[in-house]
């Protein structure tokens, strides 16, 4: 979870804007930030030949995760993938992780031990070594902090800020899979899918990816404007980058990248399948811009990658916000809505 | 709260040895860590001229704090100081701080502007810059998790690990006070005591401070071999360094530094004030030690600074175990309790 982005999950937490007022008014000016908070990570200046990434993010049961719908493992997994992803978002290599608990006494440590073993398996292919935590007791509900730090060439970081007017937004894999599998694991009345694609949405939602190696590349060949992980979803991150950068955006709606088996769901519950993918939260996908004098190269160089990528609208000025276009002619303003984790209503 | 400390609060947070198995089982060899799990910090070795300190640590409602009788400025202010007295323990200088929150329904915005207000003024004669963080909705009790790093010179950082036979035991400030201030706190019938006293009590437990400069003092001086901060309180954290160092201790009980208002509240509780110092936890003072051949010149030094350091004892080999001097020729084991927050029976 990027630094200072509030989850609007609570009267409370929506007000946040507040917060990061009193927060950049007790900030002091310090040489070695290049970003603090607004970005996926915050970027310290550590040295001359590498930059820090820095981000923590707190999961508590019944908001982020529910041990009812999943396993400890999943849930362990998840939410170190939700931190890898903000590495992901920044072009960075993760390194460090440290991880504090707070536990309920309803918790035995056999789960606690599968929680773990879940985190590490998500960062074990990335060579992040866990270096610290805590554990204390909760009263009541099982929390979750994970801190990870990255490395980044310095002046490298994907930023949000990179956006400009009549830039190509892609974004990497298929958008909706991780909330139609949540659907699934929610719904009392399952609907009629076949095993595989039931099995596949699971999957999506239990054990996303990050995105590293995209990200990376994407570094590599400097061909990105703005990057973000796809967290909140579609329609709400835009949003973020459309701010950071003081842009508009259009998003194709007939573009949209959907699996075979979001599809499937879609149809079975007579939903719009690109409803969910605008929408449908932690699907942990990059979404990111490359300037229009680059697209040529850039559909070259990713042809020859095995990376899914998909060109799903543009970048457009500030003053015609966030439009869904539906038609050849057709657009329509992005309502504001935004993925909110358990609380939302379904 | 230094990595991987299990705070003994809970049936399974006391099996919490258990999770770093574990860890020690997932994690890799990673050159660039120095110190992982198992000190106040992690020492990373980020730069040839400088490594990396980062510690984080997650406080509960009800658990670590009670906004009952704690304001949400002194929640704040002493769960940085928690934070900031790891990077005390370890010699270093604090730089970044993450703030990651979940906030129950019950809790208001102007609640939580305090608390981040509480924070930032326990950060703010560090020049600790706020980096990121992240809010959240919590369904029952205000949960907060800080991660700071900081820094120090390659090979300065003060471990748990370097006590040998002989040492010289020294603590810094005076001891229980904080204790004595909660339990003020916490009683229903409070014992007569002068509104000084008093006042002191309650500032020392809401207020504590972080030894910034002793710790960076005691690096520079190279005269201490090993350190750790008293948030478990004296016996529970001279455990550590006894663990770490493979040694044991001797603590001269009638050498403990005791506060007048501290002595003047075990009085009117027809308490042992020593018992009290011994075990309060959350006085954030620096206990640490000194090599036999470099305590006159630590004495000699100490006595130009303005710091009060007061020597309570010895390490004495491993097979004594932690012991307590009572009298001239008398000593007796020391009692394995420790600190237990706002869980403790009392």
């Amino acid at each position: 979870m990027p630094p200072g982005r509030s989850r609007r999950t609570s009267p409370v937490s929506s007000e946040f804007g507040l917060i990061r007022l009193l927060e950049a008014q007790t900030r002091h000016p310090d040489r070695q930030v290049y970003k603090g908070i607004g970005d996926d990570t915050a970027i310290l200046k550590t040295s001359s030949t590498e930059w820090t990434l820095i981000t923590t993010d707190l999961l508590a049961e019944a908001v982020h995760f529910d041990p009812a719908t999943s396993s400890f493992e999943d849930i362990g997994y998840r939410a170190a993938i939700a931190n890898l992803s903000d590495i992901a978002a920044m072009g960075g290599t993760p390194r460090f992780m440290l991880v504090a608990i707070a536990i309920p006494p309803t918790c035995s440590t056999a789960q606690i031990q599968r929680l773990y073993r879940g985190m590490m398996e998500a960062a074990a292919p990335y060579q992040v070594s866990l270096v610290g935590g805590d554990t204390s007791a909760s009263k009541q509900g099982l929390f979750l902090s994970i801190t990870l730090t990255g490395v980044v060439q310095p002046s490298q970081a994907l930023l949000r800020s990179g956006a400009r007017v009549g830039d190509r937004l892609y974004v990497t894999g298929t958008l909706g899979d991780s909330q139609a599998g949540l659907d699934l694991l929610r719904s009392r009345r399952r609907p009629a899918l076949r095993p595989a694609h039931a099995r596949f949405l699971l999957a999506r939602h239990h054990r996303p990816s990050a995105r590293i190696a995209e990200g990376q590349w994407l570094v590599k060949q400097r061909l990105a404007g703005a990057a973000i992980d796809l967290s909140d979803g579609l329609t709400g991150d835009l949003r973020h980058i459309c701010e950071e950068s003081a842009v508009g955006a259009e998003i194709i709606a007939d573009a949209l990248p959907l699996s075979p088996a979001c599809r499937a769901y879609a149809a079975a519950r007579r939903l719009d399948a690109r409803q969910i993918a605008l929408q449908g939260g932690e699907d942990y996908e990059l979404l990111f811009t490359v300037p229009r004098g680059k697209q040529a190269r850039f559909e070259r160089l990713a042809g020859k990658t095995g990376f899914h990528f998909t060109c799903i609208g543009s970048i457009t000025a500030k003053r015609l916000g966030l439009r869904l276009r539906t038609g050849t002619d057709t657009t329509q303003p992005l309502p504001v809505t935004s993925y909110e984790h358990f609380l939302r209503p379904s």
